[in-house]
């Protein structure tokens, strides 16, 4: 059976007091609508159709940008959860297959549990996900018969009896498409809040003879996001659980809880990361390759070997093959360093290559940006830059080439080469003690006047 | 009716093992006593009494450097509670007001509490502060009647009747001043440590037909500190409201756990917090800036639009205006970047003024002393920085000036002109394998006569 | 009585799905081997006797590394714990004291409770350290009778009666030599497992009419470690028993949880420690000196009165005299650093001697390798080293020596001299304004060209 996903997104997301619509907040470096919709990918889904509605136009853009393929509809007022729905019917029309309602704001509904759902779809027309609250609160009740859904319940709607029941609607509705949208097509907004809401469809559906079940899922996954404290909240529970399932596979962290990983991040097994290390988007770390304290990663290749850190920063394009070192107070950015290349201190390498064992000297800077383009750094194997060398892009400094100290390097340099730009000592006997006495003597006056 | 604060700070705090007086440790960079006083200035108070003992020039150091209008007395033998606010009688002489007594070492007393005192001291003669202890233990039991306070009675002295109460006395007082200091003049010392007890005023008081009352606030206020593990949890406490406060104003904080506050610092609508940034006094940060990772700010202030870290350091006197950019390994002190200028790489900028959009380099260095004074450096608009340059200060760059990369610059740049010093780079062809070449026989050398 | 001990460290430790052997894995940058060595060491052992399997090679080095008298016995095939035991007999031929078997991934038993078993030991023929169970789940339970140990029955060979029983088995067990390897040598495996359990000795001893009794201890003494989330769950007890230790001892924590300390830490009262310090191993900070936030500590010395950070490394070899300050972006390794010394931003120090009262400016450099060697830099008395100087070693800076700032200094300096290598500043009117318009020009032009 084919499957179409409906993620609505259309929410302004009031509480959040910002400006960005809600589901573009971000957990673990991704929107929260990113997360809705790599849980429905797993579905291998024909459709994935998002209901956009506030700052439409940004949500878009984040939605094309998981999924080229996604379709995105507008809502243009917002009329309930069941109008939500009912603006992805024309994305659809056709469609034959059943059809799964998730929500931007719910990023953490597991795989399992949306494949649980399509094989109960199987057995019955309409499936809603529930979960048995701990503190039931103000949910909405789901009021069944054995295994049968009977209806949901608004809480302020509920007898006392209804109250008592703990089996809660998170809103994951599974259909055949066709049947949700004429369920929808038949929900009213005759309610307090004149809206259309799509949990009315399943009294709809039993009043039609068609059949409702319920599929149970843990609490957690059904958290939504209303609040900038409750996006904190998501945050910590992604990070707890994905730094769990690393120790489970293997990687070594020595203090879990302050290492904060991306929702891409992957890391190999006894590879170790000390404390304070951060996962910026597109991070791999391979087996055996050791992040140290205070690094800050972002979509970099780190290889079996390698060592980086403590407060080194690797930026996008950073590739650091086996054995490299990337020391402190170092950045890196759009640069391949080639297996044992090394640069431990004080360093800026940004679009460049750096070949096999070369050793960057401390206050080495590759001067890429000439106020108007960027250019490229090319360094051979085996060479060895003198601290303090400034390597003016474009340059090439050839296999096993040597640049002195101090010396700012503008033109290439051959392989076997020593390039030198520098000046020569000199030395002026007792200026230094001449100079500090004039100094010393011009506070001392100053002082003085100053009484 | 006016108001005087009368703010205990005598004590040694044995228990903190530390030379420095107990209410000058600090919660969120603020000494606890500041804590106090400025839950008292809510109250715009006619008069702040301090009533330092233990290390007073300290003590009193602190106050004014607060409050210059701060009043300190001194306590030289530390007979009791009655005792010490007994010696702020002098300074209150003909103060006709009512008198609130507040501790150094009790920080987080709402300025909603101080207000409510003050409504209900309308009311009544006695006002005391109490809160219902989840357990109660040793503390003071306050023993009512109704509306009514009867009796303080201290836990060792208590029934067991009276120990099940729950109600707890915090210690603070209000009274009109006048019968504050009446009802101490008749408190004894006739007890087992011989101190002189502010809690008795409440039975002279009632004995007198004054009239006390209770005015109740949520234990967490009355949070006292005693030793560095209870300074430790009261810091914590305050980073956990406050970083609720700022989620709750729309501060866009990705793991609020991992960000410190200080006690005055300010952070706009939107604004985004990443992990792992601390807030030392006087900072304040703007709507829509962005605060990156591993970043240190202290007395600085951030504009909308600006980027700031990861791992940047801003000092006293960092002004960045709209849209600036300072980056990685970078520190800014007593410097202001003007409109989209950008420090981006290992920099350090000290006493400066950048103009718009101008670009400093990677590894630039503002060298700012000379081991005996500081001076300056200004650069205009649209200047480019070369990497590696040092600005020898006092020097002024141009608008739209340029450094070479790797000078050394000791005179002004005038507008639109490139400076360079830098000596010419020469290539010395096969030195750099000969050198190699050198260095490993000797080592090889070295290893061979080490056999 | 004198004393041996036999630590069982022959186990794989598959959960920690490592290619590490589970007891060389670390708690607070020791070996958990280290740490039940180093409690053994509180007894004053007369023989160590470490018993190891997977992978011997390497914990039999770290074994010696930590105590070079220790002896590592081998156990080939893991049949067991009694066989375990068993191994360590021929070290111990002809000891007559006791034997307490302790256990390489059990890092947290005190000193104190060691103590305790042995007191009980001069009662006892064989004593076992046991803990009440908060949820005794699949533990092996002790079965006493009074004062007297009766057998230690396996959770699954256990009545319902005495699975009711909280007083669980640590495995720990101290005994006279002699008679634990008497009762060792009559432990059989016609068990499911086929091993030969250790726990049996109990139920030989008492039919051989020897007795047996139980010293309690914490149950967190006896966390053992068997997979990385245990192993984490572990650091963080460390953690938080080191840290709460230090507040008691009266070193100043802003925010304890942010600061990770090694098993041999160690820091003096009234030393400042603010938010995300780590230490790794042998650091000690003396009374007064302050550790500022995002620093990182290995092998180094700081002394009272001494600022290091914020953003700064020392690493082994660091030595931090009297009011020294090491400031943000600066890496001090294998140097000493003379009272009142000053390296504020973005320097370099390794290999070195930096005299008393110097100032080593911004960007400094010890260019201390040359590709093969290491050299040393000697800095004398208040010298003044000037921003970005390269100081070439080997090099020798004298007495009030000062070097111009941007200079490559390859010979030595003598006292009181100035020196200088840079180029003289040419400035080139109006030529950085003509290179901005080609930059920009051709700029447009490939935007022309582009569309």
């Amino acid at each position: 059976m084919s499957t179409a996903l409906i993620i609505l997104a259309a929410g302004k997301g009031t509480r959040m007091e910002s400006d960005l619509p809600k589901v573009l907040h971000k957990i673990a470096h991704a929107p929260m609508l990113w997360h809705a919709m790599r849980a429905g990918r797993s579905l291998e889904p024909d459709a994935c159709v998002v209901v956009a509605g506030h700052q439409a136009d940004m949500v878009q853009a984040s939605a094309l940008d998981y999924d080229p393929a996604a379709q995105v509809v507008i809502q243009s007022e917002q009329l309930g959860t069941a109008h939500a729905v009912a603006q992805a019917q024309p994305a659809l029309q056709g469609f034959g297959g059943d059809a799964i309602v998730l929500y931007g704001d719910t990023p953490f509904i597991s795989e399992d549990t949306l494949a649980a759902m399509l094989e109960a779809r199987k057995q019955h027309d309409v499936v809603v996900l529930g979960f048995d609250a701990a503190d039931p609160g103000r949910y909405g009740r789901l009021i069944t018969n054995g295994d049968a859904l009977e209806r949901i319940v608004e809480f302020k709607d509920a007898t006392d009896q209804e109250r008592a029941v703990t089996l809660c609607n998170s809103g994951v509705v599974a259909a055949k498409a066709e049947i949700l949208f004429d369920l929808i097509a038949a929900v009213g907004n005759d309610n307090a809040s004149g809206e259309y809401y799509l949990t009315d469809i399943i009294e709809i559906a039993r009043a039609r003879g068609l059949s409702a079940s319920v599929v149970r899922c843990d609490e957690a996954e059904t958290l939504g996001v209303n609040s900038r404290a409750e996006l904190a909240a998501a945050e910590a529970l992604f990070q707890t659980r994905r730094r769990a399932e690393m120790l489970a596979e293997g990687v070594a962290l020595q203090a879990p809880d302050t290492v904060y990983l991306a929702w891409d991040t992957y890391i190999g097994r006894d590879a170790e990361i000390e404390p304070n290390v951060i996962f910026g988007p597109g991070v791999t770390v391979e087996s055996g390759a050791r992040i140290r304290a205070f690094s800050h990663l972002e979509g970099a290749h780190v290889s079996r070997g390698a060592i980086v850190g403590p407060f080194a920063r690797l930026r996008p394009g950073a590739e650091l093959s086996e054995d490299v070192h990337v020391g402190n107070f170092v950045e890196v950015k759009n640069t391949v360093m080639h297996q044992g290349a090394k640069a431990n201190h004080l360093t800026y390498l940004g679009d460049a290559e750096i070949g096999a064992r070369s050793n960057i000297g401390a206050g080495t800077i590759t001067c890429n940006y000439d106020g108007v383009f960027k250019h490229k750094t090319t360094i051979g194997q085996d060479a060895f830059i003198g601290s303090d060398s400034m390597l003016v892009a474009p340059v090439t400094i050839g296999d096993g080439a040597m640049t002195a100290s101090g010396s700012t390097i503008t033109s290439d340099v051959p392989a076997g080469a020593l390039a030198v730009a520098r000046a020569r000592q000199e030395v002026k006997p007792g200026l230094a003690t001449k100079l500090f006495n004039m100094l010393k003597a011009k506070k001392a006056k100053q002082i003085k006047e100053a009484e």
